[in-house]
Order: structure tokens, then C-alpha cells, then sequence
């Protein structure tokens, strides 16, 4: 009858051992293993302690049953170790979840593109002319590296209920096929920050509120994922608060980010001749994103003390102020036509804020740049099995560089997918761009005007198809792209580079993942 | 009766609540960070669901009991309990394990080699004229480096059955003792890949084969640990599939790997005397392993576009293709002789295939270079308490990186543990290598040949002593390492450097780790 | 009546599948990956097994029941199941909790330092003349830089009992606000080692002890964290045994470690005038840590081979051995007066132990060198939500690096905390640093005395007030710095640069974080 025999003592034994055994911590380690240990040897002395003891309960319960005369006494037992085992394993499910602890996520691509002449071909959606400035093409079948992020995450709860989370991001980029590339390594650290969220004593306006300082990534940056373009950009070292509830449909957020202009070469405005290298400043710069429903304002102002003493060539003065300024709407449905989705922004700069997506990271540009860009995507079904998703990037900016410059561009590209079975799907994308850039001389480069286009088909896998923002993803794939020959002699573009000059096939295979 | 009667407006009202408070989700972040935040916020919003209605039922039946008139009906309500735990539980251990979400691997070593002057020693298993061409020795006491591998794994089950593993691993290698190698830092990413498995429209012969894409060791190469060599070694970016069955009795894989040859200096025919510098191109290898029960059958061809036009020295033509092929059988006993295993190779390559163990990664081989090589090692316990690793590598090749050159080296080790208690066991090393190299003047190397022995006693520490396989090891180690002096005349290996002339002694303490 | 109707033969067949599956094993992955994968699914199998053999036995349980004629009958079932949750649950808690397999710890800092010109300003704890020779001041509102450190750690517990644990410490630090730092990436691996502890074997004096072996932080290295400095900082690469018990109330560790000294110059003692350039040696430090109650005593000694032949300047001669020593007492009170915590250690060292606390680190050190230096802190509440922490670091060296030279300082420092409220206090940091350095024209510094004073007012906000070791902390800060403007003729230090000269505001935002 009593199959669990032992006895209350033994289990007070055995969590007191423990007890003592986590009292006996080394000496003097640094303070951060210290805590480390400290906890993590105080959680695994509850967790035998809790254990032990209900190992004595429930060998206590045995007993009781074999001396109880009516069996129903045994269910009170039952259902207290059931709300038990409940919440432990609530709290277990908690960390292997991520929502308490360690958790993973990862965005990493690797692949191989081969040209016609069975060497690695020119890649990356920004390899025209027009890339140099943010004009991407359509990036399926068009990149040639190996990049992935690793990010690290542990999110703590307190008791008093309030909530933190620690992100740090490690990522490489490479061009190279090998396995090694040791000394060539660009491994870093792009994001190191906390937030803090459910602050108790946070309350009215700032009752949903989040702070956060530390280098990262901005929380509202949006993309067009089939460009690899943000449609914003706000990345630097900062310190800023998320939601605070303005009116009842007005969230808004204010931060500082910080950004390095360092070693550029300065004017010497005393000798013209004798111009120096390598001054440094920071590029700050003040955010306010503002939602009201659908709609977004971002207002963004920036300063970089000294950037006027930079020198971007003769005649011209580097800005060293700037604002930019974003009006977007994300939608629900793909334009009001049916189910989707799309996001339409319109963005405009002046100064520092001519450089429209990565905010506040061009010192180059002239007091007087100016620059206005559209974006505008959705994804939608056309068919049970045909998802589409096109998408519009265009850009007309003056004065960017150097006085009288001008660059104007427009990117559409439209990916296809048509679902086969549970694996398989057929991708299709296809990718304009038209572009008139006229640098006035800036860098070497020369005035250009013309189109690029590409083709590109990818039999692609997955683990489980449907819907665009799935992956993992295997693919294959085939492109033909083809420009105009006056591309080529940009000067700074892959277009042109050692027979890369029009008419081109590229083949490949490529995984794209990301969780 | 009515066992599960609890009032589902509780559970439903909490889980509504949560699910709810999901929806709340911020608007614009990357893609990545958006649907890695959805689904962790997703995961617990079902957890807080699930585990309100069940606290919902557990309350309610406790109510339930105590109006019920006969105990038995608390029965099956215990019983549905119990199903619902286990696969809760199921569920956790598979992400504790590894099964499913993050998982992490590790390969390490860190220790000092130091010679009998006080300072670290040149050391590796490769330090022999004939390691640079893969001729290793036993690496026991013979190793002076840190060298760490870090692999984090994502693993995906989907509701159709299928799996996905994403790998990475960053990886560093120095021989500096300080604790901040900063800016000599080689941290690398050297595998970024995704692999799918058990994909249900994969039939027939596909019905168990997986698909891979990104960069990656090959899943099939294999390796003598002891010598710290590869057999093959093909890693690189690109795609492939494994386990093709083609047949009762035959398994296949097939694969392209792509490597990058870059910046080599490249003959100008037309002007001889001013060779140019630093063309790059792709070493493309085209792979295929096929078992047989025990037997193993590798293919691989290769082909780098262009590579003839390196300058590898005047008269030779580097080659621009080649092959390799392997034969190989996977012993279930030692050499049949008892109980271990035993693993047998022989390997042979032409062009570019002359490399034998790093498929396809060097193009400084001739268009004429060939090679074979043999490698077989296996492991038996020839006592209670005695474990025995003999092992042998050995190569010949001509024609190698010059015309009329010759490489041929063979080494003997023999690797014995004593294992004393559960946590201690004594170690023994002993390697031979004989080496005839005549490199005809390739890279100022001279002709050499003559014998290398190398002698080590290990003291070592286990958590767990028992076989050759279980990692942590702490090593303390005595070895002594004589050779031909006539090899130090080589002029491209540790031997004759900086006093470093044979009769050496050295000694150390070393970690070796892996999970 | 019978809820859970499956049988027997179903759970052994799905469990046999699963064993079955598991044991398809691929063929040839390198040697760790099989290891790896061939645990996972071994426990996955495991798992999948007892799983199934446990819905069996419920599912016969309850066809028990139902031919029982005695509720009671169920009673024990449910004692087993609930033993066998419990043994399951404790297992999976074990390993979300870190104890056993994978955890992550964190150390961390990020955050803006600007100056009243909007620009970055210098910062640290080692930014006065003193710095250099360890002398910190107080760090908050002084730091400019984004450091991160991620710890990996997995665990293992092995059936004899005998624990084993993998560390590795990726750290980088940068000076740059930018998100990608890429190839000025400093991100290295500080740490790689394996300890094990319980090992059944180890009786007696030993059986307490734990060993380790590789490159590491040695484990009682104490710090005085707001001047951001070690007391002791012992790291490198090695192997010891910790807690060796050699009387009732005498505790010691032994270790060896190993560190670089790497491409020094050398004295050409036959051609003074052609001195020689890259040398290269190992610091080797034998080192023993004794603790008797609350008091440790460490003594190191140390040995650089050929040391002496360094230059480091006309008529001095490089220390090639050294020991060093150090007297601290880990205090239960603030200094006896009330609840909190002190520590308090007098180190001295002579020749390349004069460099106090990086043990071994400096191999510039004359033969005659010697230092001796005085490290002091408490913290303690002197009010409710009033907590104070005081500290003092004092050095005197000479003929440190020439001969008659001198170097004397002293800080003295000063951290205050007001808790206002369960996220929010406002901290203060008043420092005081004094010195006069001498450096008799070495690395042409000049001669210098005065005093440096600083002055933080911090806002900060925090998950849970509450004490000093509690992080995560996101801070706003505004520092006000002074010094005597004899000090910016130093030569090697953050003063006096760049209009750095005296009378500086600085403004910032910051978050700290370890866990």
C-alpha cells in the first residue's frame, strides 16, 4: 500500500545538506561570477529543497492514505502537488520559452553566386551606381556573402513585476567562400543594450513605457525585406523611453542616439594647402517617433559639432546640422484591395538629414543637401497557391555631396512565389531601376544616366511552405541582369568591374534564415 | 460524472486577456526581431492560456469532489491531468535536450607547452617539414595553442513533421597566454548553415534525405584525433543532400562546396618580367559520398576558373581542375581482432585534387601534382584497464607545387591510457614520422629527409574515466621530441628555430574539452 | 469510466520507432559533432521512451481501476506518477537554471560621454597621469565606452557525482558609438577553461578541492568595482587545484600561470648602438592563495626567461623574476560598525611583481622595482534609503621603470545612493585623486604632482532599488571635473589633451548590466 516510504527527516536532511553545501562559496572571484554563482547555486538549493520537501509530503501522504479510512482523503493531496507541479512547470516552460532567461535569435544568409565565367560574381542589392546612395535592387539571386547575426538575449522578471531584458548582437559579413577567415574577421558587436518595461512606479501617461540605453539598433526601423533596405535605419549608442501614451491614440517615443564620424580630413582655412587628417565628432541625434493609429511621425533632428571644418572639397561646407522627418502608414490589408498587408513612408532630410535611411551617419553631405524618398511596399495572396509582394523605392536629392550635384532614382520590384507542395515553392523577382546621377565631379565619379534590370527564378525549400516571412529557406537560383552600357562608367559601382558589363547570368544556391 | 466542468469563462477570460495583451505588439521593428518576438510572445500567451484553464479545471473538480458521492470519480480527472503534464514535460525536455530550440557544442583546448628554457616551444602536431604538407604527429603533449569552437544550434519541429537545424559556429585560435589577444583577435564565423530533414513531400529515394545550404565542415568528414588531422576535411559555402537512397544497400550524398582563392599573383605572358598581383577566383568542388554497408566511396572533381594564370613559379602551370577520390571502410571492431572499432582510407588525388584532406583549397598545386595516402587508425581495451590507439598516416605525391618534386612522409602513433581510478588515468604517447621531401627549390625550401620521434607521459584528470572519447581532460604532460638534425635544414617548419634543434624536452598543463 | 483507453503495445511500439530512428545514425561527422548529436539523440530517444512507457502504465493504471474494486487502488498509482514528475520536472530545473548544461552570464556597459562641446570626451577610471599605473578614479558618469562580455558556460554532472564545467568568456570593448565596428573589431575570447569539482576520487585534504586547466580570470581575483579596478587581477593561461583543505581553518589554492610577453626590443649588449627588436618570453607565475578564516594571504612568485635582455632604456636592467604578496581581509560588517561589508589588502611586490595588480602582466619592470599599495572599501546603509560605499586605493612605487623613479598616489572615493522610489535613485560619486610621479624621463613623461577631483550627479533607474550589486541600472549623469594644470604636462594620460585641460562639464547616458 505505501509504496513511498521514507521519511520526513531524510528529506529535511538532504535540502538542508544542500543548503549548507551552497553555503560553503569560494572566496573571491570577480563580482559579476559572484552574483553568477550566488544565484544560481541559491535556485539549485530552493530547487532541492522544494524537491525534498515534497518528495517528504507526498511519502507523508502515503502514510496518511494507509491510515485513512475513506480514500477521498487522498485528493486534497492530489490536486495541492497538482497546482504545484503547475507552477513549476509554468516557470520551466518561462525559460525554455525565452520569456524568462536565455534565448536565440539569428538573421544569417550564406550562399554561393557564380557568373558565367564560373567565378563569384558582383552582388548585393546595392551594386549600381545608384547603390551607393540607397538605391537597392531586388536582392533574390543577387548575393554572393556569408552574414549572419547571432543574437543573445536574457530577459529577467522581478517581483515586483517589473521586467528587463538584456540584447546583444554579434555579426560578420564575408565575401569569402573559405571556412576561415581569421585574420580578415570583422566579428563585432553591433547591438549591447537594455530595456526596462512594467515599472511599477511608472504610472499615467508612462504606465506602458519602456527605457532603454546602450548601443542598438532602434525598435521602430522598418524594411522592405526583398531590397535588404530599412526604410529607416536608427542605429548608435543612446539612451532613450518607448510608448509613452501622449493622449488616447497618440504613443510616442524620445531618444538620443550617438553616432562617431571619426578620421576625416579637415579644412585648414588659414593654409588651404596644408589641409589635415583625421578629426573626429559625434553625430547626435534626437528622435521622436509619434503613432497615431496606422500613421507614424518621425521627427529626427541632428548636430555634429565641428563637421563644418570636414573636407568634402573645395568650395563646399559640410553640414553640420541636419534634420529629417518621416511620414509613414502601416496598413492592414494590401491597399484597401484585400488581405495583406503594405506600409507607404515618405522621407525628408536636409543637412546631416539628407542621408535618409541610416539617420545621422553621413558626415559627407553639404549644409545644403536635400533629399526626398518614397517607400512603399505590401504582400498579398493573387491566388490560392501565387503570393506577390511589390514594392516602390525612389529617391530625388541636390547639393549631396558637392554644390550642384543631383541624384535621382527609382526601384520596382516585384517578388513572385507559387506554393507546390508542403517543401516546395517557385520564387520569381524582377527588379527595375532607373537612375540619373549627376555628382558634379564629387569623388572621381562621373555623370550617369540609365536601367538596370534582373530576372531572377529560385526553386526554393522549406520546412514548412506558405505566406512570405517564413524561413528558413534553401534555394537555387538563376539570374539575368542587364543595364545600360552608360552604367558602367560610374566609378563607383560593381557595374563595369573586369567584364561585369551587361547581359549577365548568375547561378547560385543560398539558405536565408532567421528565428 | 461530468468530470471536467469547470467554468470556462475564467480560463477563457485569462486566456483572452493574455492573447490580447500580445496583440498590443509595437509597430515597427526589423523583420527579424518582429516575428522572433511574435512567436516567443505567442509561445507564452498559449502557455498562460493553457495553464489557466487548467487551474480553471483542477479548482472546479476539487469542487467536483466534493459533491461527488463516489471517490472514483476523482480518477479520471487525475488521470486527464496526467496526460497534460506529460506532454507539457515532453515538451520541455525536448528543449532542454537540445531536440528543439537552442542547443550548445563545444570544441576546446588551452594550455602552456613550455621548454626547458622557460619558454613556450614551438609545437602542433604539424611542426615537422612534413606537416606542411599534412604530415602530422601525435598531438598529446605536443600542443601550444588556445583553440576554441563555439557552436550554437537552433533546431525547428513543424506541425507537418518536418525539422530544420540552423548551426553556426564561431571559432579562434592564438598562441598567446594573456586573457586579451584584442586586436590580434582571429574570432571567426566558420559555419553558418541551415539543414532540413524529414520534409513529407520528400519520397522514394528522398524519403530520408536531408538538404543543406550556407557554409559548413561536410557532415561525413572524419578525422585520426590522435594526430589532430582530418582524413578529408571539405568545408566551404554552398548546398547539398544527404542520404539519397539509390538503392537497398546504397546510400548517396551530393554536393557543391565553393572556396575562394584570393589576391595570388598571376604570370603575365606577355610581359614575364612584370608579373601582376592578387587575382581571385572560386575552387568549385562537386562531391559525392556513397556507403555500402561498412564501405564508404567519396568523388569529388574541381575546377577554379582561371587558376593556371597563377604565378607559382616559373616553368610550372598551377592547375585549374582536378580530382580526388576516397575509399574508406568504418570498422565495427578493432581490425576484427575484438571489440572497438578500426577506420581505414585510402585517398588519392590529381590537380587540384593533389590536396588531399583539405578538399580543393589549394591552388598552388600543378596542373601535374599527384598524391596518395593511406590512414587508418583504430581503438581496443588490451586489458581491463589498459585502452590502446594505434594509428598510421601516410602520403606520397609528386610533382607537387614544382616540376620533379617529391613529398613522401609516413607516421606511426600509438596513443595508451592506464586508467587508475574513476577520475585518473596515465597516458602515453609515442609517434614516429619518417620524411623524404625533396621540393626542388619550391619557396626556399631545401631537401630533407630523416626521422621525427616524440615521447609523452600525460597524468590526466577525467569527471568520468573510461574510454577514449569522454571529454574534459586536464593533461599534465612530459614529452620529449628528438629528430634527424638534418631536418632542420628545411626552412619552413618549427624544427631548427631559435635553438629549437632536437633532444627537446618539454612540459605543460592542458584542458581539452567537447560536448 | 475508462477515460484513457490506449494500450500497452502502442507506447512500446512508438517507443522501439524511436530508438530504431535514433539509431540511423549518419556516417562520418567530425568526431565532436558525432559525440554532440549522438547524446541529443540519445536522450531524445531516452525520452521519447519513457514517455511512452509512462502513458502505458496510465493507460493500464486506469483499465486497473476500472476492475479494482477498491477506489484506494489508484492511490499509489498516483504516488509513482507524481515521484516520477517530480524526478523529471527536478531535471529539467536543473537545467534551465544553469546548473546543469548551458547558461549565460553577462557583464556589460554602454552609454554616451559628451562634453560641453558636443563631442565625445576622454574618459575612464584610468584617465589621470596615475591611471597608467593603475591608480582609478571614481567611474561613474567617467565612462565612454561600449565593453560587453558574454560567458558561456555548460555544466555537467556524471553519475559517480563529479561536476565539470566549460567557461568561455567572448569580450570586446570600443570607443565607437557605432553599431558596426567591423574591421576594428576587437572581439576576442578572454577565457577558455574547463573545472571539475566533486571528483570521487579526491579524499582528504582533497576532497573539497576542485581542479581546472586553460586561459581564465583566476577565480579569487577581488575587485573594488567604482573605481572599476581589481584589487588582484590574475589571468592567463594554466592550470591549479582550488580549496585543498590542509587544516581545520586553513583553506589554499595552487596555480600555475602563463602569460606573453611578446615582440619586445632587445639590448645588443656587443653593439649597444644596434639594438635588436622583437623578443619574445613567457611570464610564468607560480601562485598560492591561503585563506584562515576571514584573512588571505597570497603569495606569487614569478619568472620571465631572458627577460633581462628587454630594452627598456640606457643603464636599466628588465626584471626577469619577481614576487609579489598581498595581506586582505574580507570583512562580515561595514568595518565593525554596522551591517554591510569591507575588504581590506596591503599587496607589495619587487621586480615583475611590482606590477600589483595585473600579477605578471608587465614585463617593462626594473630588477630593483617595487611597489607597495593599500586597496580599502565598505559599503553599508546609513539611513533607510541612504546607502554609502568609501573607498581608498594608494600606491608607492620606485624604480619602477628608471632607476630613482617614483610614483605615489592615492584615491579616495566615494559612492551614495538615495532610494526613491522601487525604480528609481539618485546616486553621487565624489573622487579624489593625489599624486606625484617621477618618471625620470621615461617614455618621455615629465615630472608631475597635484590632485584630480570629480563630482557625478546620477538619476538612475533600475528594475528593483535596493542595495549595491544590483544591475541592471540605466543612468543619466552630469560630471563636473577639476585639476591641477600641472598635470596635463604628464605626456601619457587623458589631461591636457585637446582642450581637455581643467574645469570640465561632461553629460551622459549609460546603462550597466551583469547577471
Amino acid at each position: 500500500m505505501n509504496n513511498v516510504t521514507f521519511k520526513t527527516p531524510l528529506a529535511i536532511a538532504v535540502a538542508a545538506a544542500s543548503l549548507a553545501l551552497s553555503g560553503a562559496a569560494s572566496a573571491n572571484m570577480t563580482m559579476e561570477e559572484r552574483f553568477a554563482e550566488l544565484e544560481a547555486r541559491i535556485i539549485a538549493a530552493e530547487q532541492r529543497a522544494e524537491s525534498a520537501e515534497r518528495r517528504a509530503e507526498l511519502a507523508e501522504q502515503g502514510q496518511g492514505t494507509s491510515t485513512a479510512s475513506t480514500p477521498s482523503s487522498s485528493v486534497p493531496a492530489t490536486a495541492i502537488s497538482d497546482a504545484d507541479i503547475e507552477e513549476r512547470l509554468a516557470r520551466v516552460e518561462r525559460q525554455t520559452s525565452g520569456e524568462e532567461g536565455f534565448s536565440f535569435n539569428v538573421y544569417a544568409r550564406s550562399g554561393l553566386l557564380i557568373g558565367e565565367d564560373g567565378k563569384s560574381a558582383p552582388g548585393g542589392p546595392f551594386l549600381t551606381p545608384a547603390g551607393g546612395g540607397g538605391g537597392a535592387v531586388g536582392r533574390l539571386g543577387n548575393e554572393s556573402d556569408t552574414y549572419s547575426e547571432a543574437i543573445l538575449n536574457y530577459r529577467m522578471q522581478f517581483d515586483n513585476g517589473a521586467k528587463a531584458r538584456y540584447t546583444t548582437m554579434l555579426a560578420a559579413g564575408t565575401n569569402s567562400s573559405n571556412d576561415w577567415v581569421g585574420d580578415d574577421t570583422n566579428l563585432n558587436v553591433r547591438q549591447v543594450y537594455a530595456e526596462f518595461s512594467d515599472l511599477p512606479s511608472f504610472t499615467g501617461a508612462f504606465e506602458n513605457a519602456s527605457i532603454w540605453a546602450g548601443k542598438r539598433f532602434d525598435r521602430d526601423n522598418f524594411d522592405i525585406h526583398w531590397l535588404d533596405s530599412d526604410v529607416v535605419f536608427l542605429a548608435g549608442t543612446g539612451g532613450g523611453i518607448y510608448d509613452v501614451q501622449l493622449a488616447d491614440n497618440w504613443k510616442s517615443n524620445f531618444s538620443i542616439y550617438g553616432r562617431s564620424f571619426s578620421d576625416y580630413p579637415v579644412v585648414d582655412r588659414e593654409n588651404p594647402g596644408l589641409d589635415g587628417d583625421g578629426s573626429d565628432t559625434d553625430s547626435l541625434i534626437l528622435t521622436s517617433n509619434n503613432y497615431f493609429g496606422n500613421w507614424q511621425v518621425m521627427v529626427n533632428g541632428m548636430s555634429a559639432a565641428d563637421n563644418d571644418e570636414r573636407d568634402i572639397g573645395v568650395g563646399q561646407t559640410a553640414a553640420d546640422t541636419g534634420w529629417h522627418t518621416v511620414v509613414a502608414y502601416h496598413g492592414d490589408s494590401f491597399f484597401g484591395l484585400g488581405e495583406g498587408n503594405f506600409k507607404a513612408a515618405l522621407l525628408h532630410g536636409q543637412g546631416l538629414g539628407a542621408e535618409l535611411k541610416g539617420v545621422g551617419s553621413n558626415g559627407d553631405l553639404t549644409d545644403e543637401a536635400t533629399s526626398t524618398r518614397l517607400a512603399v511596399y505590401g504582400t498579398t495572396y493573387i491566388a490560392p497557391k501565387w503570393r506577390i509582394a511589390p514594392s516602390i523605392l525612389a529617391e530625388t536629392s541636390r547639393d549631396r555631396f558637392a554644390d550642384g550635384d543631383s541624384y535621382d532614382w527609382a526601384t520596382l520590384n516585384v517578388r513572385l512565389a507559387n506554393e507546390i507542395n508542403q517543401n516546395f515553392e517557385m520564387q520569381y523577382e524582377a527588379s527595375y531601376q532607373w537612375m540619373d546621377l549627376d555628382p558634379q565631379g564629387y569623388s572621381d565619379r562621373n555623370k550617369v544616366d540609365g536601367d538596370y534590370m534582373k530576372f531572377t527564378i529560385a526553386p526554393t525549400f522549406k520546412p514548412d511552405v506558405g505566406g512570405f516571412w517564413k524561413r528558413p529557406e534553401i534555394r537555387l537560383f538563376t539570374t539575368y541582369s542587364d543595364w545600360d552600357e552608360s552604367l558602367n562608367s560610374y566609378g563607383a559601382s560593381s557595374l563595369g568591374n573586369d567584364g561585369f558589363t551587361g547581359g549577365q547570368w548568375t547561378f547560385g544556391v543560398q539558405t536565408e534564415v532567421w528565428f
